[in-house]
C-alpha cells in the first residue's frame, strides 16, 4: 500500500518507519521542510514536501499525525477527497475526518513515543476506529502488521483510554518526579524506590490497584499524614492531602475519626 | 544471635522468617496470642506470648514491629533495659527507644510487605540507624545477612524516604486505581496500560522523571485538559486539575496562556 504521512513529529517518525517495512511510505509533509527530510531520510523512498497542495492525490492511505488542534486545519486545506484518511490522536473524534472524506478512520498507538528513543512497536497496543466495517478491517490489518496487540475503539472509548493514560502514566510520572525531589533532599536517588515501585506495579497488575492499596491514608493513620504534610512544601502538602482524602473516601475511612 | 519479635504483623512475619534463617528467633509477642502462634509456627523454635512481662530479658536483639503509635506504649511496659532494641518504622524517630534503652536503633525495610505475599527479601533495601557506631555496625551486619542493599539513614532521612514512598508508590497506586475505573467504563482492563506504564517507568529510571514528563499538561494543551476534565467525575476532575497545574508550574507553563 502507498502511504502518505502528514506530520513528521514523534508519532509520525515511529509509525512511518514501522509502516515502511511492510508498505511503502511515498511522501512526508511537514510545514518545516527540514523535518520532512529528517523523516524521509529514514525511509526507503519517500518524497518530502512542505506544501499541502503538493500532496499526492493517488495514495492509498493518508496518515495525519499532527497536534490535535491542527488536524481540522489540515483537512480543510486538502484539495481532493480520495483515499483513506486516518489520524492518530487519542482525544479527537473521527468526525473531524468524516466531515470531508468518505473513507476515514483512526489508528491510535497507546504509547509515549519520543523521536530519539527506540520503541518496540510490536509491543505497543493499537486502537482502531473505521468509518465502516471494510475500513476498520483494512486498518486492523495494517495495525496487525505493526503490533501484536490491536483493539477496536470508538471515539468515546479512545478518549477514555487517553484520560486513563494521563492518570496512569503522565500523572504517575509527576508523582515520581516529586518523590525524586524529596529523595534528593535526603541524599538518595530515585532508583532507591525502584524495588518498591516494581512490587506495587506487580500487585496492581496481578491483583488490582484497588485491592493493592496500602499506606497511611489506606490505614487512616492521621498522625503520619499530619507529620508528612508538615515536612512538605505548600504545593506538595496540598497534593498529599487531596490524594489522601481521595484514598480515604474510596475506602470509607472518615477523616474526622481518630 | 537470639532475637525476640514484638509484633506479629506483616513486617514482623517477613522479617522474622528471614532472620530465623541465619539467627535464632526465640520468642514472638503479640497482644493476640493466636497471631503470635501463627508466626512461631513458621519459625525454627520460638516461644509465643501475649504478655509483655514474659518477654525474655536475656535476648541479644528485640525487634519492635508494631503500629507506629503503639511503639512508645510497648516501650513503657517493658520492665528491663538490657539488650539491643530496634523498631522498623519509617516515620518514628530513634528517640522513642533511646529514652529508655542504652542500646537501640532502627531497621527499616523499604517495601510493602503483605503477610501472604512472598517477597524476595534480598532485593528489599534496608535503612539502618544506630544510637552509636558499634550498634550501627551490628545492625548493618544483621541487615546484610537479609538483603543485598543496606543503607545508613538517620531519622530525618528515613522520614523523607517514607514520604517519598507514599508519593512514588501509595499515591501512584491510587492513580492506577482511578485509571482502572476509567478503563472499565470503556470496557478495558488495567493490563491494557501496562506497556505504557513500563516505558514510563523505564524512562523515569534511565533518564529521570523530571525529564521524562509528557502529556497534555506538559505540552500546555488546554483544549485536551478541558475536554478531559469534562469527562471525569467531580473528584477526579479536581485531582486532574491540581496535578495538571502542578506539572505546568514545574515546567513554567502559564495556565492563562493559549
Amino acid at each position: 500500500m502507498r502511504v502518505v504521512f502528514i506530520g513528521a513529529g514523534n508519532v509520525a517518525t515511529h509509525l512511518a518507519q514501522s509502516i515502511d517495512q511492510t508498505h511503502d511510505v511515498v511522501q512526508v509533509y511537514s510545514r518545516h521542510i527540514q523535518n520532512a527530510f529528517a523523516l524521509t531520510n529514514l525511509l526507503k523512498q519517500a518524497a518530502a514536501t512542505d506544501n499541502l497542495q503538493e500532496i499526492f492525490p493517488n495514495a492509498d492511505i493518508y496518515i495525519v499525525s499532527v497536534k490535535d488542534d491542527v488536524i481540522s486545519q489540515i483537512v480543510n486545506e486538502i484539495n481532493f477527497t480520495s483515499g483513506l484518511w486516518v489520524h492518530t490522536s487519542g482525544s479527537v473524534s473521527i468526525d473531524v475526518l468524516s466531515a470531508k472524506f468518505e473513507r476515514c478512520g483512526v489508528v491510535y498507538p497507546l504509547q509515549t513515543l519520543s523521536r530519539n528513543v527506540d520503541v518496540n512497536m510490536s509491543e505497543v497496543p493499537f486502537f482502531i476506529e473505521g468509518i465502516d466495517e471494510d475500513t476498520e478491517k483494512l486498518l486492523v490489518e495494517v495495525a496487525k502488521s505493526l503490533s501484536e496487540t490491536v483493539y477496536i475503539a470508538n471515539s468515546l472509548q479512545r478518549s477514555k483510554l487517553h484520560v486513563a493514560a494521563v492518570f496512569g502514566c503522565n500523572f504517575v510520572n509527576y508523582l515520581w518526579a516529586q518523590a525524586d525531589e524529596i529523595l534528593k533532599t535526603a541524599g538518595y536517588n530515585f532508583e532507591i524506590l525502584l524495588p518498591l515501585i516494581k512490587v506495587t506495579l506487580d500487585k496492581a497488575y496481578k491483583v488490582s490497584p484497588i485491592e493493592g492499596q496500602t499506606g497511611p491514608a489506606r490505614r487512616g493513620d492521621f498522625r503520619i499524614m499530619q507529620f508528612h504534610e508538615e515536612m512538605l512544601s505548600n504545593d506538595d502538602a496540598k497534593l498529599y492531602r487531596i490524594l489522601s482524602q481521595g484514598i480515604m473516601k474510596k475506602y470509607n475511612i472518615d477523616y474526622e475519626q481518630d
